[in-house]
């Protein structure tokens, strides 16, 4: 199996099927079918069953898959068998959020530090952290050999922000700032925009 | 052109291509070329042409893009050439968030109510808005024919709030929880969790 090889849309979906898993395996089970996974998802059982197979044969016909086995290597293959460090620039009320949001941890990510170029931000607290002032980020990034971000300055800054976060080593970046940016084609970028979502439901209405 | 023809992954890049060209609008910019919005949001120039021809000939060849002309166009395709009122629920840090970010307003969107089932936060105020009491959330929706919700609630209360949405008539929601909602066919939902768009990227570190 190569990383190439993998369509896009297939990696996109499995973050999706690890999720209803956890929450199985919350609820107790031990395991469970296309069938409920795609219940639970939204997706056909026919094309969880495909995507699965690209990467082996991970269920057993007539008994489906072990919940716990399933995990593993859905975990394994999107590589949060590990922890990542992340760090979070940009403390206006998105990156507040996400400074207070539990629910990175057992799912891989962890922050580290925060960052803002505010002077009254700089050295307050938000939650656990302390607010790194942005004009030494590329150094304590580079020292920490962190490679994941997530970017909430304001559209005007994205960019430039996001030139220095390239120059730290940074490898991929989770972009809420509403604007696209610009990075070398080893960074990789995801967005979160609200209104984008939105405009992509409301052609439906 | 019927909405059943277009591929639903053509539909998520047109707000992207908005959001881009209201970029150049800003800056003074009066036409365009497939490849300079390409350059601007990473999508090849070749893509661009053949996403926006399934709606009809709204370039020329040598001259590009009038931007204010395809801006109405992508506007009146995407149904954002009109304000849709929209509620959020769940008044915690996302909500908190979504209740001050200044993002809607001229890409479509207004913010009409914000509502918490917490006894604490009911009746406080929130930027500009008063939290009403989730409990009369049906009612109140109905009444103003809202069609849009931001849902911001925790897991364990998404499906449940859902359900409610769906009564009060909501027709698509964007949810914020961690875990997939089940709605009727007609519902639309889109999903943001940083930890998928997270480890959609971690397999390609």
């Amino acid at each position: 199996m190569s990383a190439d090889k993998i369509p896009d849309i297939i990696i996109g979906r499995l973050p999706i099927y690890l999720r209803a898993l956890q929450r199985l395996a919350d609820s107790g089970e031990q395991t469970t079918s296309s069938q409920e996974l795609g219940e639970l998802v939204g997706i056909s059982a026919a094309q969880i069953r495909k995507d699965i197979s690209q990467f082996g044969e991970f269920g057993k016909q007539g008994t489906g898959y072990s919940i716990p086995f399933l995990m593993e290597k859905l975990r394994d293959i999107l590589k949060v068998d590990r922890v990542w460090e992340v760090v979070i620039v940009g403390m206006g009320d998105i990156g507040h959020a996400l400074a207070h949001y539990n629910g990175f941890n057992n799912r891989g990510f962890h922050v580290n530090m925060v960052f803002d170029n505010d002077p009254k931000k700089v050295g307050h607290k938000v939650g656990d952290f302390e607010v790194l002032d942005a004009a030494g980020m590329i150094e304590k990034i580079k020292g920490s050999r962190i490679k994941i971000a997530m970017l909430c300055v304001p559209a005007t800054s994205a960019q430039d922000a996001a030139d220095h976060l390239v120059k730290a080593g940074i490898k991929a970046i989770l972009n809420y700032a509403p604007i696209s940016i610009n990075v070398p084609h080893d960074v990789k970028v995801q967005y979160i925009d609200p209104v984008t979502h939105l405009q992509r439901m409301t052609y439906y209405l």
